[in-house]
């Protein structure tokens, strides 16, 4: 018996002696292109047979592929036959796996037509001779020179993929303007970047199939000059030299992210030819730039909300020269194209009936669907529950606790890591939980104040004042191998929610909770008449939804009701990478919208004080919390919760 | 009596106390735009008195100018009566001058309509305020921000100049992409150069009117690595970073200029919008980065054939960041942009009969047209005509000889220099007329060979072999001032005229005039049948055609056939800047013109071989020639040429 292994998808299966590869592939589910129907005529079946015996190269193929595809190692999938037994291992080039087709991105399957701003054209050229002295340029089959604008940059690297590749090429076009030669060998690249104020979070993806090839993360480096947004437009307007650091770092903190995923994936950054970034609209502007004082002091407008397409080189990204970079349109000084992005990946225009989307970061923008009017708003929530600004804080990375139970009776938690490795700090689902089952057990009160009355030794008095230890010392990381920019800073010391955290938290909450009940109000409906919440941010894979109404940071609206889709705002970036008319719609989706400016808005501000408790002040709006609270208070009873 | 002085045009004129501003300008020839004619209506003609008695500001002033214009002390000229006597010095905004008009190109005039491929918009925008929070972009009035697209870079300057000048903005596009933002009172500029293998020229240009506003030249500092075309492509081919090196230098040498015209100006490097670079293929390819491995080996052909615009900033310019570069079409490997921009400047493919162009430098380029049907060819005819590669060459600047006159009798020179100032070196126009005198008046022979028979401290042996003095170093300048970055080496020595320079200089117009007679051959003409010589080049400004028949390096036919017009190739370079026809013209040319390799033609290295004497192996070609030194050699007369 023979097993067969197709690279890079990973899929393994049995096959005989006598299957070609390409009935094998078809039985293992790897949707090989194969136009003819493997009869040995469109020659897209194009494989490499990495390890294993197989039959030799036949004249079908020597026909059909190029002398640079054979001396690359290319057979075709249909024609290669298996001989004999052991492992045959088989390499599928992106380009031959057929598009449209469903793409992996971050665990999930989005269903997408493939149809990029970027143009992939074949061509062949006629070699230069004593009676042909046209140029390089001038001599490509099929298209008419002088229909395209060629830029210097890209032009350069066409007389040697010519000469080197039997005068093939691929030609990536934008528009008239032509972006880059490739090889025939390679395919054209995206890179899809959300440049949160805390975190960044980065995908590379094949713009032939939308296979994503490589994921990245990392914490935003601006961080360095303030955690929030004010604070880093207070830094560029007090410092006219500050705006020219902050966009040197970020694009730093992105080609380090380019890098990262180029490298998982094994291709050159410079193949990159298509370039989406979404942030919101400080971050926007501090990316581009482009000044932010008219941002940072009222009305708060935006030195542009329409889209962008902006050359890439000229921002420093280490992408294909003649790139550009796409930015969905700023809704508003403080709704940008993040939240843009996410009501694109979440189709949030397209809803039936009333759906409130919160896009929940550094700054948590609101979105309130009603019957197809929207309307939208933004609050300044912080970073808590990214995991900056608290002692134990990280991004949902490798060793991240992400769920907590707390056994009410001796206070001893139990917690669940992200890749189930030792614990190196806590990502913002884990602090939700940590918060509820600390709020519910009666470890914290109301006002987020640590009992102290307590017989454990996990509440005490720390430096920062009274603590909670969710894991010493002793159950951390040994402090090799991090990976995570200094934001795990817990390595080796034992990981700990302050009651200063706590506060944190409850700003940030507070904030979340008055920005979309005083929309809702606005529009003269109740949180009770919201039929759809959808939840996007950082937090991780995962979000408890009990343990969030119980601290009051989602309403007491039944749970079916909610749906956590993790980063939309990156799976947006995704979706207009590998989607023009998803560009027109979040454009569209712009112009449907109302924004409503809190700042303004005394009811915010009230809101926002009620709502500096757990769960609210106003407790009856909290029925389900406060039937677990006397549930729990009640005398215990066989089973609570909290073993895994 | 007031004399009024107008800047920076420099004319001044006599006005008595009564007469307004406009008036007095009409009279000195400043073509103030009016076109109210002058009854304070269009509010066109402004101007700033910088000095002198005039009348304050009325009403009329106060009602068509803006805050900001009031502000920066502008004026209405129709407006403004002087008062009283003393002078008065009025600055001029380019602006205010009316377009189109003729335009001053060093120091001839071209008359050229305006209508550059640049578009200026004057534009204002509605402040912000709570109920209109649109981003400054899209609060521009008059027109449709997403018919446009907007870079980054450019994007940058719109805020601050929108709120420091009352709302009001230029934007300048090209196609449908805004190129730059400008405050309302500067003007978009255009930059012109002409890359030589051995010199540069540029322009700054008023693209509003097409005023010449600075002119600089240099040599070309990649002569530091080959003083010819092939050593410079032999270097790239050689050494991979040598490339890279060579497009550094040479941009780094544009730039140089760039600041000085600007310095001229006294204008910001940053408000150049547009720029134009003609140069030969190769000087095309290494300006832009462009491989030249199949340029400089046969076929020779170019990466790129058509017309280019490519973006500045990706070259290191330091314009507009989204300016970009236009070059013409090159014909062929080597026959350049260069060679286009001089057949565009001299309308050559509108001329009837038969004409010959000749854009003679360290490659001299030729067309033939005959009654419409154009053919050209190249040759490599060596820096000599252009002061480089011969012992006391240099550029056609100030202190350069231009003009010699020999006394037969005992051998003593006269000779003017540009700028009548004391002589640095030898131009072009000089080598040719020094080299004339010594051939007619006998003191060189028909090999180039110095006779050192006569009785004269002139001739004599120096360290490279025999030589003439031309100018003694106690005639030289005093060292004092060099302004020709190392080209004017002759300071404190002698200035000679080596049997060596004189064999580079017998090379050089061997290999031109075998190019433009071969070339007539080839379609079945002579050059008796040429009825018009045009000639281009950076020669000076003056070429002495009889001694120029005389070395053999123009043919001998009737003086009045030929045309001397300077670098014709910077003054295509002009019209391409402001005329967007123009550069559909050259493309026109282009596609009309026949290329002739001559590296493939056995009767050029035979035409070659016969011209390396003087004037010719065939004498009887050169008739006049023959009948001149008949005429010197026998008896002496009364009078013969040589004083001033």
């Amino acid at each position: 018996m023979t097993e067969v292994i197709f690279q890079p998808i990973g899929r393994r299966i049995e096959a005989r002696p006598g299957d070609t590869l390409l009935e094998v592939a078809q039985e293992a589910g790897v949707a090989l292109s194969s136009v003819c129907g493997g009869v040995g005529v469109c020659g897209d079946c194009r494989v490499r047979v990495l390890r294993g015996l197989v039959t030799g190269l036949n004249s079908t193929e020597r026909e059909l592929l190029s002398d640079a595809d054979l001396e690359s190692g290319l057979r075709l999938a249909c024609q290669v036959e298996i001989e004999g037994d052991g492992e045959i291992v088989v390499d599928v080039p992106p380009d031959s796996l057929s598009a449209p087709q469903r793409s992996q991105v971050e665990g999930e399957e989005i269903a997408l037509d493939v149809a990029p701003v970027i143009q992939l054209h074949h061509l062949t050229a006629l070699p230069p001779s004593v009676e042909d002295l046209r140029g390089d340029w001038e001599r490509m089959q099929g298209i008419a020179p002088s229909d395209w604008d060629v830029p210097a940059a890209a032009l350069a690297d066409l007389p040697a993929i010519l000469r080197r590749h039997d005068w093939r090429v691929r030609m990536v076009t934008h528009g008239r303007a032509v972006v880059r030669f490739l090889p025939p060998t390679r395919v054209p690249l995206g890179f899809a970047v959300d440049v949160g104020t805390t975190g960044l979070a980065a995908y590379l993806v094949d713009l032939t199939n939308g296979q994503t090839l490589g994921i990245a993360g990392a914490t935003n480096p601006q961080i360095a000059y303030g955690e929030d947004v004010m604070a880093r437009l207070t830094l560029v307007v007090r410092d006219p030299a500050g705006a020219g650091r902050l966009q040197k770092t970020i694009v730093e903190g992105l080609n380090g992210l380019l890098r990262e995923v180029c490298d998982q994936a094994g291709v050159s950054t410079r193949d990159v030819v298509d370039v989406v970034t979404v942030g919101n609209t400080a971050m926007h502007h501090l990316l581009l730039g482009l000044p932010v004082e008219q941002l940072g002091s009222a009305p708060y407008v935006p030195a542009i909300s329409s889209p962008m397409v902006t050359p890439a080189a000229a921002l420093g990204l280490e992408v294909a020269p003649d790139a550009r970079v796409y930015l969905p349109p700023n809704l508003a000084g403080f709704v940008g194209g993040d939240h843009m992005a996410m009501l694109l990946a979440t189709a949030t225009a397209d809803q039936p009936g009333i759906t409130l989307s919160l896009d929940i970061g550094t700054n948590t923008e609101v979105t309130l669907n009603a019957h197809g009017q929207m309307w939208s708003c933004s609050t300044a929530s912080g970073p808590a529950f990214e995991g900056a600004g608290v002692q134990s804080g990280m991004r949902a990375t490798e060793g991240a606790i992400e769920e907590v139970w707390i056994d009410g009776r001796d206070g001893e938690p139990t917690y669940r890591t992200i890749g189930d490795t030792p614990p190196k700090g806590i990502c913002g689902s884990g602090m939700i939980s940590l918060l509820g089952e600390l709020f519910v057990t009666g470890m914290v009160d109301k006002g987020g104040r640590l009992n102290r009355d307590l017989d454990t030794p996990r509440v005490r008095l720390g430096d920062d004042g009274p603590e909670y230890v969710l894991a010493w010392a002793g159950d951390s990381n040994d402090g090799s191998g991090s990976q995570d920019g200094g934001r795990d800073r817990n390595n080796g010391r034992d990981i700990v929610l302050t009651e200063a955290d706590i506060q944190n938290l409850i700003r940030a909450k507070g904030a979340i909770y008055a920005g979309f009940s005083v929309l809702t109000e606005s529009v003269g409906l109740t949180l009770d008449d919201v039929e759809r919440i959808v939840i996007g941010g950082a937090f991780g894979k995962y979000i408890d939804v009990e343990k969030a109404v119980a601290i009051g940071l989602l309403p007491d609206v039944p749970w079916e009701r909610f749906e956590y889709l993790g980063n939309t705002s990156i799976q947006g970036a995704y979706r207009a990478l590998l989607c023009r008319e998803c560009r027109a719609a979040v454009t569209g989706i712009g112009n449907k919208m109302t924004y409503l400016e809190l700042s303004a808005d005394n009811r915010f501000m009230e809101q926002f004080t009620s709502a500096l408790f757990l769960p609210h002040t106003d407790q009856a709006s909290f029925p389900s919390v406060e039937r677990e609270l006397a549930r729990l208070a009640a005398p215990p009873s066989s089973e609570e919760g909290g073993d895994t």
